[in-house]
């Protein structure tokens, strides 16, 4: 099973991430370390994400509320809340979900997080338009 | 509404950690600040908890989330993962998302996360078998 | 008295960062998350600051100093310099608590936390400049 | 000047710290580092806090708040808690100003905060009950 | 290549920690999460440890300074600073390397760690007494 | 010998960044808090890089594992991965340890850290193609 890692973890980003304009994270990696760029394909998405127990969209909470309360990831947050909304949370649910970082990090982390999701939220509304 | 607050928070607590074997987590506050108890039950649970944004369950897995990646609050990570138990969260589901932990929050994180709800497990395994 | 929690906070807000050129923290929350632009000023400013233990000054540099530990809120840092100057500290009162910050946070808060003070010093000579 | 920071570090740790029961957070340095144990002396103490910006209380202040913000150096917070009432802070000032870390850090950096608070408090109290 | 990760994981586990009395920082994840603890020996020793680019005694230094630095996992850098010496490491070198720390997290962090390191140096050198 | 801490001090700081096109991460600080700067000379060069413990290259390495898993610091952890090849760590070996990041800070402290890296070795390559 080890042999497909590489196949499943990149089914995953494509279930979490693809076409859904979600910043690349990984596309800079590729000139200085491709072999980082491969682990998170392989581990991070084909050993834990593709783990049984939970489906896909309750970690992407996880996820979410993690890099919120750590408060120094914009960028993996970004790309990380596009995966939520594609992989069907409500924006009003993650709204809330942000909201109570507050309790755990304090108002500033919360504060930084719902900015990232505005942008988000923005950019998904105005592609949405641009569909019509 | 806001008149209600202490009752709303003191419901949800109780839903959340009642008769769980959860750490009493406040009560060492009473005689130092009062006042930052009753605000953990007015605006934490009575405010942020009771917003109808999402249902209890999913929140749960929003704080075990931010404690285990923020690391330094032990004592609160073992009774929201009580809590987590009494809302229905299955204990793989919370093996696994407290493994997710590592990819954002490195290894040591996840380890130490992993460790508090191996105590809760075995201490809800222990109270089930002393209840037959 | 709880009831007058938003006056409260809103009164407590303008002393601190009205009319002094602070920037707009709260105000893109306006639109992805009101409650969460209320609770700061209800529970934050309106409960909080708004407690009888010590006036407005002594807060301001506890607001100052953790977020200058914190390192990870450059925005609201830099809210709560202008908020210390408009409530009496004096910039090289501010400089010397920044500076202590290196003994528990180390040297890259502090000089952080510096650069932001010089931003704020500045925007507010050249706006005493500008009154003259 | 700099050739008498050993002396000026030892007598500002002697105003904050001495015969007020705080632990001795440097002792076991001795051994391991001294040079280290020195270091404290004297760049924290007889650099750092020997500046004239602020008299000793408002940085005491400072340090506290700053540490309880950071939520991993209760050794430390406690030893300085010990120093923040020697040097004239009330005990009811020091609550408030830890209540306060909850909006910047969360509710877990405030509680055990307030929890280390408590134990210097009744250390205090007995010390001063003993001694009538 | 990736067949055999169980093995080089092991292999290199063994070299940095086996027979110096490092705490068995995974054996308690055996019952609640094994593959995590088998992730630990595959990813992180079988790949990422296990990489050409530096000598195993150079990623021991940054292990210990990265530990050092997040001063929130005591277990693991104590684990780790029987691992550099055992790598090579002298005690001078690691004590150096813990007082660095000071610049870029704080003084804290920098005793803690030294600390740790105390108890490391005071059982290794128990034991080799205990040798002779 | 403390007589000569500023000379030493500046000395070494010449050792680790002249000339090799890194941020001047202190220039700013010359207007609002030049003590401070000054003390990054005296105590951060002339004390603790001028220890005798280890050579300059080892705790260039301590250095950039402590900034990067930080992962708060961007200036400061850019100006020493310049340092770090000036005294002579090899582009690779500086990748390996950054990836290496991940197991103790999560994936994106040490992407983060990679992406600085890659600023660095393309300005540094740039510099050096132009002296051709």
């Amino acid at each position: 099973m080890s042999t497909d890692r590489p196949q499943r973890g990149a089914e995953i980003l494509r279930q979490i991430h693809a076409d859904w304009g979600a910043p690349n994270v990984l596309g800079p990696l590729e000139q200085i370390a491709p072999d980082l760029k491969n682990m998170v394909r392989d581990f991070a998405f084909g050993e834990i994400y593709a783990r049984p127990g939970l489906d896909l969209k309750s970690p992407q909470l996880v996820t979410v509320a993690a890099l919120a309360a750590m408060h120094n990831a914009p960028t993996e947050l970004k790309a990380h809340l596009f995966g939520a909304l594609k992989l069907g949370w409500k924006k009003e649910e993650l709204v809330e979900a942000l909201m109570q970082i507050t309790l755990y990090a304090g108002f500033p982390a919360s504060v930084s997080a719902l900015m990232i999701a505005k942008e988000v939220f923005d950019e998904v509304d105005k592609r949405n338009a641009a569909q019509k």
